[in-house]
């Protein structure tokens, strides 16, 4: 069994923390490891440090050597982000030499999930039914009307396999407005679609050849490109001409292949932005619900976050919901409730964002 | 004419970005100079350079000299604060060499006054009354019922001067409470005491010796030691045991002298928070009512003052009614109603609070 850690990301959702060189998952947030070491722990409660690949900007290669280098079987550099199917595509390539059959688990690098045993077991029911051949993801089951996740639409039980049912996917929907998400909750059936897949290389392969016959054949030429001393040159040249678009939209929306959800028994987010990082992590709450990532003083202060990477002292006084985020070259001080507002500032500054910490 | 000022205080208040080597007379925060070269400006309106004397703890004598140093007659260093009385004993022995009965202003360091113009007709009009003989103090009409001043209580008009009416001080009083306050208001006659004080050599030091007959002594020694080589040894040792009271405890409410009170028509605070900064600047506030003292990038944020002395960006977005100090080692994010209890924070942080700048 394979697994490949996907690691995109922008730096844009945890500035100042974050920057376009240091996505958050090289971040120390969701514990006091980095969230895509933490990726690694969970991929290794199901299989082993050589069967692991990560796919990385090449930007981001060399702090994820540092992290996990020696810990995963391969670390493959992208010339620049193509989206997920670009990355998916090339994962596949590489371990269809090895073993075109077995089950690959494609993972995020940036997510949290809680219940590592349940996760296991997750995914073990999830490579049996793809060594059938099946596309398998898994569906989050939604506990509030969320607008910036994808949903998955389901149908009847499909089957049951190691003492876990799977469901048929009816369709992928995009990120709904918020009447619809309410619909969809109503209603039953709709997951949040995890971005974890599972499958076989000759299947997600197939479906390239099928639904995206343009990076199918970049991606033939790639292969051919393998191990030769063009291979940079040949990947840097067909990542600039084969199309951008994420493996949802462009297989798992169109493709008339099983597709299988199986609902996730454990807690999961996308950590999408301090405030969904503050909400997770509230058995680290102090007395006052402060959630303290780095040292702070904290008085008559409350629910707030703060993330101090600076070596300054922060001090904290009256106030409430707020996160503070101290670095040494920037400091953000703002509303919880404005944390999908961030990604403004970047944009703005874009000297800073594009400064490596 | 002569004038002194006056300069303590303990940099607790506007922490972090006062200090106890730099409380916050030497900080730039009423406007881009500080706060002791504005009131430098304000004493050359009606003296000159040579005519000023600046009394500071030795700790800040460096400091005061670097800021003012060119432009005063004299500094005089304190080993350590014995609060008002003796630092104005010692600027009288130091000017009744020179002029006993000539009138000398005493001014704080760390007071905002927004009119120039009718601060100095105020000074002037004292001045003549000074040369009387009689103890002059400039009263604040309030406007609101303040319990961070002391307040004054006149009786009927004394008389004018200059075209300007003077009142009999019935008393000094010290901050009251709420409740009293609000009766002084609605009782009228009561004015803040602006702790600007106008007198000779002579009838100061006259009172000292009817008052506070300790201090008095100790005065004489260190006169005795003026210009001689023993003349720190000699103040030091008197520093030591000579009593710490301020001017308005040890004479003016014991006094049987004349004491009369100008109402001053200018602006005038003590600027004794970064709340009450905050207001006193609404001419410089951005179009959300923002006070911003440094740059920073705000968004989506109101009536907040940021404080930037560290060369680092700082970003607010969603924010209101905050105020962020941020300096090279320490960062303060706090709601500007709980500015009276940013002092607790130097207490913790005795280390933190001794690093000079």
């Amino acid at each position: 069994m394979y697994a490949v850690i996907i690691a995109g990301g922008s730096g844009t959702r945890f500035w100042p923390a974050s920057r376009e060189h240091l996505p958050k998952q090289f971040l120390k947030i969701t514990s006091d490891r980095t969230m895509i070491e933490e990726t690694l722990d969970r991929v290794r409660t199901f299989t082993s440090a050589d069967k692991v690949l990560a796919v990385v900007g090449k930007i981001h290669e060399e702090v994820t050597k540092k992290l996990i280098g020696s810990s995963v079987g391969a670390i493959l550099a992208e010339p620049f982000g193509r989206n997920t199917a670009a990355c998916i595509g090339l994962a596949a390539l590489k371990i269809k030499q090895a073993a075109i059959d077995d089950p690959i688990v494609i993972l995020p690098a940036d997510h949290y999930i809680s219940d590592l045993e349940q996760f296991r077991e997750t995914i073990l029911t999830a490579a049996e039914i793809a060594r059938t051949g099946a596309i398998v993801t898994l569906g989050i089951t939604p506990s509030r009307p969320e607008t910036g996740y994808g949903y998955i639409q389901t149908s009847a039980p499909a089957g049951e396999m190691l003492g876990r049912r799977y469901l048929d996917v009816e369709r992928f929907v995009e990120k709904p407005d918020y009447r619809t998400a309410v619909n969809y909750l109503n209603q039953g059936g709709y997951y949040w679609n995890s971005g974890i897949f599972i499958f076989t290389a000759r299947a997600i392969l197939e479906e390239f050849e099928r639904c995206l016959p343009d990076l199918s054949s970049g991606l033939h030429e790639i292969e051919a490109a393998f191990d030769s001393q063009d291979y940079e040159k040949v990947l840097e040249s067909v990542y600039q001409r084969i199309p951008s678009i994420s493996i949802d939209y462009g297989v798992m929306e169109k493709t008339t292949r099983s597709i299988f959800v199986i609902p996730a028994d454990f807690a999961w987010s996308d950590v999408g932005s301090w405030q969904a990082l503050y909400e997770l992590r509230s058995p680290d709450y102090d007395e006052n619900d402060n959630l303290l990532l780095g040292e702070a003083m904290i008085s008559e202060s409350r629910g707030n976050l703060v993330y101090s990477a600076s070596g300054r002292k922060v001090a904290l006084l009256g106030v409430e919901g707020l996160f503070v985020v101290d670095t040494p070259d920037a400091l953000l001080v703002a509303d919880l409730d404005h944390s999908q507002d961030v990604k403004r500032f970047p944009e703005i500054l874009k000297g800073i964002a594009q400064t490596p910490k």
